[in-house]
């Protein structure tokens, strides 16, 4: 297993952060979603994230709503890189997760991707970016991914 | 010991956590103010939080800026009502700090002051008025507290 | 009765003022519900609030929306804990109602939840915790919420 | 008397408030300037503003910072027209004090001007405006300040 | 005819500017309702204001969306009080019209009421308090109104 | 003289609209700027914007603050392209004036450059560019400018 | 071909982007719609860019949503003027999107329009004021289409 | 060289970005730093960003200002991890650049770090963590860094 993606919530999951797990299933990369609350179950969550290192996952991604806390609070409980996915659960429309999880103070990193499914599925992708690093079957894969985004986009055609 | 003042930084102290300390010791209320941070020190804060109820704490007073999680995972590791004032470190000037602390999902409440010193005042006074729900002497200095506020606004004479 | 409700309009009943009387029901705490305004019924309001007192009342909280003054205002006739929530009832989607609330000068606090009815549920657990200061059957209660908070999290299984 | 200035706070005066008087001054109306606190003073508030009538007071100008409560609190007690002026005392510039007086319930307005000296000097000649439908001579001093604004505008010469 | 009430588009008039003309002939307060657009027909608006002295008129209300230029231009060529009515028709959900109508600078006034409906009704009170001042019946209807106000929030009774 | 550059105040020449004026004497292209404001004086605006054809202007470059007016209502006179320039002259730091420049309702188009002076230098560089269609030297010292301003960058050498 | 109108995605066009093709279709214009990526196919967009001068293009108009770098990263390869659109595709309304536009730093200028589909139709016609400045037929079609603006506005009888 | 540091402008280096670099150097990680802008040196940043493979360049950070466009025009074009630092460089304190960094639409993602200068250092923090993965004298360094970090915070004694 290659990635972790924890959400703070049953409800993240779809149809949020479940375009994490699609994304990193089309990429062939190994990974396991859970529900951890930063606030309801914070000793699960760091026994949890104990557990990641042996199970040989390198990069976890969080998304969480509202006073989106949890992935800066799995960031101090660990030295892997974590992606922050802000979701748009209350009526602040995600301005509150956003600025709750990119606005980290120096020493404890969340790189942070954009607000809902965007940026869920985003965050998979620089998860294999970062796996692509030591993987060149992966480095591979992510060129033609971005290789098949733009003839996506070549193939358009507007009516006018 | 009746309130324990915890600060995500030293720089929070002066000249805004300082302000609910200066508070509380005008009422004569007992308090303790310390340095933990949510993401640097988590264990050390939750082994100090242990040691809160047989102090005799009855209220929490915390302060963070940026993405301001120190409240919220005070919050989830206590029982005792938590207060938390928002702190302008950051070129949002507050903004940030009051989402990451008012926005709580439910079930882990932060009662939040305003942003900044009048917030760390504030926060001081409730915690007043919690502990006077036990306490008729510190009844008696709310109910004064008050009646001074108001004679030193009624004594303002403008020079127009 | 130790905990009185109190919201601007009628329409901030249900679906959100009413999960804080939901949430105190289910933790057996008494309380009361009231509708006053207090722009438009200002006197009544005050009359309301002398009588809390002497009904054992020890936490109060009030929702209201738009410019909403209706915390600010009871936090400064009474000495006792005000909670607020902010609703979320004009097109700015409660950000005017939480800066309303929240923002309060130096020496009348009012500890502000989270907007809508995650806010209203949030606050009656507040109202709780400060009960449980005197209330150990009430503190047993709230310790054994939050387990069960944490339970439901833990059930939970996705489908990936 | 013909116009009632009102603020929460001393520091409310210069170089905000007096910014109105100054132009009521200007206009050869008179007026009263007032400290009052929605939440300090209310009751000496609530007396004051039951003179205005027999003191022959015909518009209420009102300002306030932060959660801004003044304007609207007075509006609830008066059928008096009321001009309220937002003051950018906090570190979110003034915008916490516009929603809160702007955003009044329907039922009591609050008419708002702009956020600080500009908005304060506004209010005044809003008022003149007001006065001036009884009075021929204010409204030739209203024209004739239109007048003068403008050719102060005409008489600027840039260097370029 | 004591008050005009003009609009940018005739999709400002329902539901939001029917709420002024509402409470205005609630009030027997006679009016007229127009449209005009401060750039597509600036002229005939101009001319437009021309005739409103001679009409009566003494207050205008004025309602626009977006860059909401109409009431600060209407302000510009007359010396009548003009509230302002913000409509929340872009993306923006009305802070677009609000700051481009309260925010006018030095020496051109606007009143500005509420987003939207509740704007709109409250800009007809704010008219009526103005009418008033001259007429005693007008001042016992307002005073009945707010009457009328509370007795309707007082016969609330929540189903708890 | 082919740019007119107007701006509501004086105040709003320097350092702001005078960046426009010196970057278009840089590019050679004649122009003229000045004080007009949209709510003082109207008409004289009006009537300058009558003998802008005859002067051979082709681009208007306006500037304001506060609730920016002035652009549209230019806009709303002339067939001419009109380029709006926020400039951040309140608390809110222009976003006030950028809102009520870009939200232009449909029919009434004002091409809005950045907030402050390097809005007013890109609308310079944007009028040279609609003058350099019918300009082949123009259109070179554009060429010649952006290569400049490449070359500027490329030259920086870091200390590090 | 006279505009080129470029988008960075297939949704932007309905409603969004087809309201500028549909209004310079009104003026007679001749256009061309497409669309380009700026970080999908950047190569094809700047191919795409190269072939527009000798296609006669004079005006290109560019909408993007969110973190929306198309209009910018099209200004950077050309010297055409360059119309910037915001399109509301994510939680925050189009805010994002806006300020990716507008916020140009010096020497790289975008004309953004309102967001949205009065921005798309804004940028046809402040396309047709620009190729005005060269064709009095457009010129002239251009003051007609005013004049029809202005009598549609005018025509609008309120039932009140 | 492992990470590649690159700014929009000479003026984002001191004291933004350079807290980049120096977090870097404390952990004995090779950088090297250079200005380039998207908008006026996109092919030399293009040329740049083919020679960091073959330097063996793992991460890239990039730091911009305004509509801050670079990490995602860099991202677009590599298929390494990139980094963004939002610059608060214009009035609107970095609001601005923070939404034109983050929120990039689906398949291009850009991590993004908290506004000005701790965002820098924490951009530093994150690629060590990257590249930690694959370097366990890296992954000691940052295990220490934090407990260093901890100790900091512990040894701070508030003077009360």
């Amino acid at each position: 297993m290659k990635v972790a993606i924890i959400m703070g919530s049953q409800s993240d999951w779809d149809p949020v952060m479940k375009a994490a797990a699609d994304t990193l299933a089309d990429f062939g990369v190994s990974y396991e979603a859970k529900v951890y609350s930063a606030h309801r179950t914070p000793e699960a969550l760091f026994d949890y994230l104990k557990t990641l290192p042996e199970k040989g996952v390198q990069v976890i991604i969080a998304g969480a709503g509202m006073a989106a806390h949890l992935p800066g609070v799995i960031a101090a409980k660990t030295i892997l890189p974590v992606l922050g996915v802000p979701i748009p659960s209350s009526p602040l429309q995600g301005m509150d997760s956003l600025l709750s999880i990119v606005q980290m103070p120096g020493g404890i990193p969340v790189g942070t991707l954009s607000i809902g499914k965007a940026g869920a599925k985003n965050a998979a992708i620089m998860a294999v970016s970062i796996l692509a690093l030591q993987d060149e079957t992966l480095e591979k894969k992510l060129m033609e991914y971005r290789q098949k985004q733009a003839e996506k986009v070549l193939a358009v055609s507007l009516e006018t």
